[in-house]
């Protein structure tokens, strides 16, 4: 019986898996260097988690939760996104107490779910990185976490970036400019599409988001969320554009921009680029904004937050669209070639002693002749092969090579298990260190 | 409305994930020593690939595990463990082909769901590090594999570790003991607990792995594995057993010993360790063996495989309890003070330069006064301060300060931004570099 793995999921082989991983380590190290710290949450949380804070109406709750009774009936929900659970831990660890230095800057990494059709850079497993900030209001933070964002996509190598950034004010602007939606597209509502008909009066803002094409055509012509803004909004809108021109980031206002979830308020941002691999013209890469009533929403007291998520998949795409030259290292230091059967337990003893030098290293473990033994060596590209046959074993010597010179010396087991650096320092080219 | 993580899961605070994130590094690093690589899979698989490969009757199957349907009908579950899903994507990414150099060696980390009691260190979403190797069946390789978790285990500074072994011999070894087995347990059915009854003649040897008293006190004198082994089997594992001493690698032989899984042959061991953190007496911390049937089982060539798995909340217990240090770097560079609200552009802009140059650098995000700032300053351990103040913006200098030291200068704001480490090596003791 063959087995397939579940249509929307992936398994990272090692080649991209390494590939994976210094990703995640570059984006650990300038998270850390912008002081952000990383949280981890559950795979799944309790469905309401995320039916409360991602919207009632959103595709996310009411079409693509892989959600579940578990064994004792509890309704729980594989997560869709990493904010929610992160700002229920928040909330749940009191991390709003006034032991931890505000703002709290965390980040994460990890699989999310969600049961979309499969395509290009959009998996029902996928994985996202993203950072949450809680408790600050000034718009140097939303400037902070955007200039975060970019830096990171630069970090990678990547080009052709650009910024998009919105508003969607505070709380009394969106609630007017909802109201001028509203009358704005009721006219309409015969040629509207079923979706945005339910839409409509629940939540408007998604009807500027609609994929459907009679949608997009009457949305057209939609009032503009920049002229409903109130001063307190305006301001902070003003403010974050200052201080990106400050930083000499370049930006481009869409004040048509909505972003998927019903939670932001205030600055919302997507850093897109231009790439064949993502799909026509500019896609998104890097998202995020403000959402400034999420942690009260989870039962917490009245807090800010911003933050950013980015989708691994679509970043792997673009880095090998783009060409990006992954610095992976994975080097062999020194393969181990035995000759005959009664050297294996010395091999073995080479090997683990360099292992446990800090060097890389390996050996056969197929019983093979040493011609084939030494094709592997070259194969896996081994900086150093040691041979020991059994005249070896007698004089308790092995021969060291060295392979890009060809340099071979006879080297005493002791001298080699003891330091291999020792030995590679003695009597091959110091300039060729390895470690 | 309040909302909890579920049952058995934990949040991993950013404390504690810099532990978490030390220890995976660590094994990530010894792993590639090793030469095995990172392979990930998917967080469900169907539930076909677990039912078939942990036994049916074996408790993660009947009672534990995590499944659901998907939205398209599919019988889905969260991975109990990581060793099934590893294999089918070795079989189904044909990792068995020649071109790829064997054994195949690679590791997994990651989260596993078994819905269990929870108790300490036992949780339903549980942490494993794992490694697998396939395709070749030498003792050597049951040896480094052995190796490589008591490696693991003191790389992470751990004492008091007990390793036990044991085999379960080849196909034939084993169906004459099973036959041992039952002829030797028919005798005492009535005794035996529901579970065992059922086991009997589906899996006879999972009886002597039942937690029953009734069960332990029959099997104490039931016939061992030992005194059924054909003449390979024995080979095999007295290699391994002579393999061990000459890596002066100490063991104890546990004939009980059957492991939890049903797919075991040959050699089956675990890394125990007396710590009142994990229970009384020696508890297991890391476990593993050979699994000679199971690429097969899956739909693959007959191929060899060999691996273990370690629980990492056992593991992070262990280490607090051992009061083991953990090398964590958290180091802040430079907080950078700004005094008065024109400023505040300047001091975004120094902290995005030092950021930039590589230093950890932060500033305040709640427009707080001087006094506030350095004190926020000192509680993070600040190696530096930089303050800026209007007269300091009109002379396009800051004052930068050692805190260690408490030396002060003023420093043109073009060097800051231009090369921070200049500025430490040109006014600064030079033996204090930071980076």
């Amino acid at each position: 019986m063959k087995y397939q793995r579940p249509k929307g999921t992936a398994d990272i082989l090692p080649d991209d898996a390494k590939k994976w991983n210094y990703v995640e380590e570059t984006a650990r190290m300038l998270f850390e260097d912008y002081r952000y710290h990383e949280i981890r949450t559950p795979m799944f949380e309790n469905f309401d988690v995320f039916s409360r804070t991602s919207g009632d109406t959103s595709d996310v709750v009411t079409k693509e939760m892989y959600d579940f009774d578990d064994k004792g009936g509890r309704h729980m929900s594989l997560r869709p996104e990493g904010t929610a659970g992160v700002v229920r831990a928040f909330v749940e660890n009191k991390l709003y107490g006034p032991e931890h230095p505000r703002p709290v800057k965390v980040f994460y990494m990890g699989s999310m779910f969600r049961y979309e059709r499969p395509q290009s850079g959009r998996q029902r497993e996928f994985h996202q990185i993203g950072v949450e900030a809680f408790g600050s209001n000034e718009p140097e933070l939303d400037v902070e976490v955007i200039a975060m964002g970019m830096d990171l996509l630069k970090h990678f190598g990547l080009s052709d970036l650009r910024l998009e950034i919105n508003t969607l004010g505070d709380k009394q602007s969106r609630d007017a400019y909802r109201q001028a939606l509203i009358d704005f597209l009721e006219p309409h509502f015969d040629e509207l599409s079923d979706d945005s008909k339910v839409r409509l009066h629940k939540n408007p803002l998604r009807v500027l988001d609609s994929k459907d094409k009679r949608d997009k055509e009457i949305v057209k012509d939609a009032p503009s969320i920049l002229d409903y803004l109130n001063e307190d909004s305006k301001r902070h809108f003003d403010r974050v554009k200052s201080l990106l021109d400050a930083l000499k980031i370049p930006y481009v206002i869409d004040p048509d921009m909505v972003r998927g979830l019903d939670y932001y308020s205030h600055t919302i941002f997507e850093i897109m680029v231009n790439s064949k691999s993502l799909g026509e013209g500019y896609t998104t890469i890097c998202a995020g904004g403000r959402y400034n009533g999420l942690v009260e929403q989870l039962g917490g007291p009245e807090m800010p937050g911003i933050g950013f998520g980015l989708g691994m998949e679509r970043l792997m795409l673009l880095m090998d669209a783009q060409d990006v030259t992954f610095p992976v290292l994975d080097q062999l230091d020194v393969y181990v070639v035995g000759i005959g059967e009664q050297t294996s337990v010395e091999t073995l003893q080479i090997v683990q002693a360099l292992r446990a030098n800090g060097f890389s290293a390996d050996r056969d473990y197929l019983d093979r002749k040493p011609k084939a033994q030494f094709k592997t060596a070259n194969r896996l590209n081994a900086q150093y092969t040691i041979t020991i046959g059994e005249s070896e074993l007698e004089s308790k010597k092995a021969n060291v090579k060295q392979m890009t010179s060809g340099k071979e010396v006879a080297v005493p087991l002791a001298d080699i298990t003891q330091d291999f650096d020792d030995v590679i320092n003695k009597y091959f080219n110091d300039d060729e260190e390895i470690d």
